[in-house]
């Protein structure tokens, strides 16, 4: 950092994405959660009609995809917030619900950016650790005073939990804000959107970068109260009103209107993820239960950043993450089903080669 | 404002951009300072030919788009960073550079935005208002404490400043940093890229909103010292690593392709810009000289408020702006020559029911 850099800043650390190599062409790339999949060709018909004239700013409300994403869910236009990525929905949360006096709550073994979130807005944080089985309590979280993080299915250990719980947790006091982080939940999790109408304190972050293949588009939302959208769109309109273009706004709507494919899409992920955990605990792996798009694995006949380095080594990428808690462990991104053979093929090969 | 807003954003008063009505087939619009012309084909023909596969995550580092803005300005690629709108890189360096202990200096009539991005990021403010005739003089900054933001050409006045005052300001206090909001630089004003390589403290802001016709595609970027450019690296990848889509990417490197194109564009713009004026002087009308897509008009046989409204009525859409300074005055878009015209002859004839 250099002289001119705020000091408020001075403790920052940055997100770190998941490696994008120059020479991508070379890896079965199972490291950053995307769809192996192009997104539908409805989006690509839908833009190639609808788009907005560029020369043009594109709709700072978003009226159209918002009203498109309201009535995916069966909710008012006024309940959700379509962002620049889901991240930036998340940013907005932690901007507008947490501060010094409200912490940000959240896992020990979760998104790595929640952390970075409640640095750069500097507000107090809580954290609380996943159980010894890396499942998460709700009881852990009751009683405590803050805006509540869950990731659900949480990543990167790709458990879930039900929305009874969270329902649970939202009941239990209607003076806080619990967020849900639903990346992932199109992979076998249960969403808590239905419970926006019914309480006023949830937010339900949701994105099209997984389950709909639209990563390189950008494109998340918030589903919530009237109450919790109006606060976001202040710090929206505060920070970057024309935060969608009219391309990713139009392809939305496309991809919206093609339910079909995204279940079918999601429908093979999972029998890839099947397959994938079949084979894995034929060679022993422990892999946790998972509702997501990826798997989060660990075997004893070999430490988890020498699996990450021999994977790659042999042009399979995946994630390892630098945490003593987690170091043991990798986690997989579910893609095709003959990325995965290859990935199971050259884990037997590590194997091999160290017996 | 909810119960569970951060009362750190107790006094945050978001921008109202212009209105962009949804019957707006009405208006001849030139309120948001648009290009009236497409983008260059070949930003279509590039992105057909170069877009990421969507599925994937647009690259975070932005690395071809960069290297392509480097290019076209002569500088090292880590002298620039690309961002979500050049309202992104705005924020960015209002996060980055100014607190409480280092105050954002900028002038009472300039982009409204400033001050919201002040109250957002906590920043202490010194207003330095212009001279008496709207015109800046860099004296006025000289010699005081904190980070200056100067919109060059200005908005919405539309004047400019020489980059040899840009230069004294900047030469005067090497430990401030000077923003300088460039977007409207290519129809007539002078660019201060020329002082990044010679200068560690200023950082230059362009958009392609605006000469290239890309409102719609959402697309800025900062040129600045490596040194500036690290820091506002350190907020990017705290804020939103995946700031840009890759179909946005692609594309802009589509119309850096293109400068002929661009070059043709501005100077039809100034043309139309030079008929306007004469017609509004003929009509007895005050016009700041503007070296800007817009101009700043006043006259003494109507009020502003009532200007905009009468022009509005008749299907012209200008932009007025309710603070006392400049409450006499429009910001009038040049869009085509048929626009212009159309805005002529309306204009004549709310003057002529006036008398």
């Amino acid at each position: 950092m250099s002289r001119f850099f705020s000091s408020k800043y001075a403790a920052l650390e940055p997100y770190t994405p998941g490696e994008q190599p120059m020479d991508m062409d070379r890896y079965v790339k199972l490291n950053t959660n995307e769809s192996p999949f192009p997104p539908s060709q409805k989006a690509l018909d839908y833009a190639a009609n609808n788009t907005r004239t560029l020369n043009l700013y594109s709709d700072p409300n978003s009226y159209d995809l918002t009203c498109a994403i309201a009535k995916t869910y069966g909710v008012d236009k006024d309940m959700v917030l379509a962002t620049n990525g889901s991240d930036e929905i998340l940013n907005f949360a932690f901007m507008a619900f947490t501060d010094q006096k409200t912490p940000a709550l959240f896992a020990d073994i979760t998104y790595g950016f929640y952390p970075v979130y409640a640095q750069l807005n500097n507000s107090a944080v809580e954290i609380v650790p996943l159980r010894e089985d890396f499942s998460l309590n709700v009881d852990d979280y009751i009683g405590k005073k803050g805006t509540v993080f869950i990731a659900n299915p949480n990543a990167p250990t790709g458990t879930a939990i039900p929305v009874s719980e969270i329902e649970r947790l939202v009941a239990s006091d209607p003076n806080r804000v619990v967020v849900v982080d639903e990346a992932y939940v199109d992979f076998g999790g249960e969403s808590s959107v239905s419970l926006v109408k019914k309480y006023e304190n949830v937010l339900v972050c949701q994105t099209f970068s997984k389950s709909r293949s639209f990563a390189g588009g950008r494109l998340g939302y918030g589903i919530g109260s009237k109450t919790l959208i109006s606060d976001l769109n202040t710090v929206k309109y505060s920070t970057n009103p024309y935060n969608i273009n009219s391309m990713t706004s139009a392809m939305g709507i496309g991809i919206l209107s093609d339910p079909d494919y995204t279940k079918a899409n999601c429908k093979t992920i999972m029998e890839n993820r099947a397959f994938t955990v079949a084979g894995l605990k034929k060679m022993g792996f422990k892999v946790l239960p998972s509702s997501a798009n990826f798997i989060f694995v660990s075997s004893d006949r070999i430490e988890g950043g020498a699996y990450y380095r021999s994977l790659k080594e042999k042009g399979v990428l995946v994630r390892h993450f630098d945490k003593a808690r987690i170091s043991n462990w990798c986690r997989v991104s579910i893609g095709t089903r003959e990325s995965m053979q290859k990935y199971l093929d050259v884990t037997e090969q590590i194997l091999k080669e160290r017996t």
